[in-house]
């Protein structure tokens, strides 16, 4: 089968092993997958991952190798991590198997990703998608739900601001969740267009030139990846106030982390998030991705699809694989 | 009177000139006064301060410019922040003097210090101290304060493993204070001299270089002050755990804030705290900080105070005003 491999260089191999379900297992025929940032930097070392790409995508079911076949024929997405459900592990009794010490997440550690024809994956991942939610917004529940993480591990007061800073496909997501589920947010990014994306679905917005950085959030979503913009997060966050640490933040540059103790700042790490929410914002038809998709291309193209995703104002790379 | 005074340089003023009490504040006569890391930050640069340093200190009040004298020849300590008031003031009015954004802080923020034979003080941030207590003992109240604000912020279940990070004074502090609640607390440190004080005293101790660096601590507390005291802590921290900052951490070194968004940590910073249950902890004599007093100097020898603590294996260095 085709698929888009990383090992050392990224390259799709037309003759990659069709996987064979486990029991307990689906064989999955992947029809759609998105172009995430965590592949990139796997591309570039990440986590060291070697292996089928991808993790975002939506697909059909074409044998269960259980017992029960209901899910054959059914379109499905899949949480990206599973557990080791072993008895004694206390992540997974908790329910929490993306903390789970053994756990794979596909296409990042462990386990063959999405960026193939065919995929096998538990059972227990896999969500029917449903029949109101099109191909090109449900390639996008994943992201959604590692936005809607944040409600899940904070409690958001109605009454409270909000800011998301970073007007990239995690900001934009962030802000476009905390919006709708009615929440009074604002994102500050550096480019109108982007913004504009979020504006367009009724979240305030403000370019960060014209922001005032003075410490009066009670909750900052840092969605920059970067340290200054880290750093602005902190100047922004009221006393006592939370930070939500939504990209992964590393660099050389000097660093000064005094405002969290004299503020008394909460900075909260969010990940990966759980697929029932978003899959009911979809369902409700409460965000409109079509905005975010820069490309589709055809599995056969996947290279040019990485070159696209590089580009400054891309958003979302699809890539079709049936 | 004497004051030791940090205006670009560190000195001994024998001639500074003795406060006047504002309406509602009382003068106090300070008997004996401890130095801290910020008091040493300070002569470095930190905040911009000019004016008389030191903010930990016992005193008697001599006089109250306002009708009830009452506290006049009272033993007392000061919360070394205080508000406003203003009616108008979200800080003030929610008991939070310590994040007013129009504080002062003695000795540190736009108030005189106490290391001076007198200082003026509004009467509300004034702590009579209990009887039973020694000023060699009482002396250590604000940073014993500091440690109590971690449990004002963070629920910690007695069943929860705390990490307490750094064998100064700060981190000694803070283990002796969350033993002193019973709490299941380990200290980790460099210096088996300094471990040995808070092992006297019940707490768990471990070299650094016996600890195993692994995400299995459900509570740490980072009392190192440095970044790569603060990568230790977040290898420590297990996922979904807290890393309490009670130290201000900066520095140029390569940073990564990665762990706290994967394994989905939360970084909570913890400063100053509020008196009555230091105090309380005092009274009940649950900590001695006799072993944390490296030496006592008169107030002429303030300078030589301050060089002994600079010295390697001081802790606690103490000067007298009476």
């Amino acid at each position: 089968m085709k698929a888009i491999v990383f090992d050392k260089e990224l390259k799709l191999d037309n003759n990659y092993k069709k996987p064979v379900p486990k029991k307990g297992e689906a064989l999955v025929k992947v029809k759609l997958a998105g172009i995430c940032n965590t592949d990139y930097e796997i591309t570039k070392g990440y986590m060291g991952y070697k292996g089928v790409l991808g993790h975002e995508f939506v697909g059909v079911v074409e044998d269960v190798n259980d017992e029960d076949k209901s899910l054959v024929g059914k379109r499905v997405v899949a949480e990206i991590n599973y557990g080791c459900h072993d008895v004694n592990c206390e992540w997974c009794n908790k329910g929490l198997v993306r903390h789970c010490p053994n756990r794979h997440t596909i296409g990042i550690w462990k386990k063959d990703g999405c960026f193939a024809q065919y995929i096998t994956l538990p059972t227990e991942v896999l969500f029917e998608v449903p029949e109101n939610v099109s191909d090109e917004q449900v390639v996008f529940v994943e992201p959604l739900a590692a936005a809607c993480e944040i409600l899940e591990q904070l409690h958001i007061q109605p009454i409270q601001k909000v800011l998301v800073q970073g007007d990239g496909k995690l900001g934009l997501t962030t802000a476009l969740t905390l919006n709708a589920f009615n929440y009074d947010v604002t994102l500050v990014g550096k480019h109108q267009n982007k913004l504009d994306i979020a504006k367009k679905q009724g979240v305030k917005t403000v370019l960060l030139d014209n922001l005032e950085i003075k410490p009066e959030w009670e909750i900052v979503v840092e969605a920059t990846g970067s340290i200054s913009g880290f750093e602005t997060a902190m100047a922004l966050t009221k006393p006592r106030g939370t930070l939500v640490l939504k990209s992964t933040v590393a660099g050389a540059k000097e660093f000064n982390l005094a405002p969290i103790v004299i503020n008394e700042i909460t900075v909260l790490g969010s990940r990966c998030g759980q697929f029932k929410p978003a899959l009911k914002l979809l369902e409700n038809n409460r965000i409109d991705f079509k905005p975010f998709i820069s490309g589709v291309y055809s599995v056969d193209d996947a290279m040019e699809a990485f070159e696209k995703n590089k580009e400054k104002d891309t958003l979302k790379v699809l890539i079709k694989f049936d």
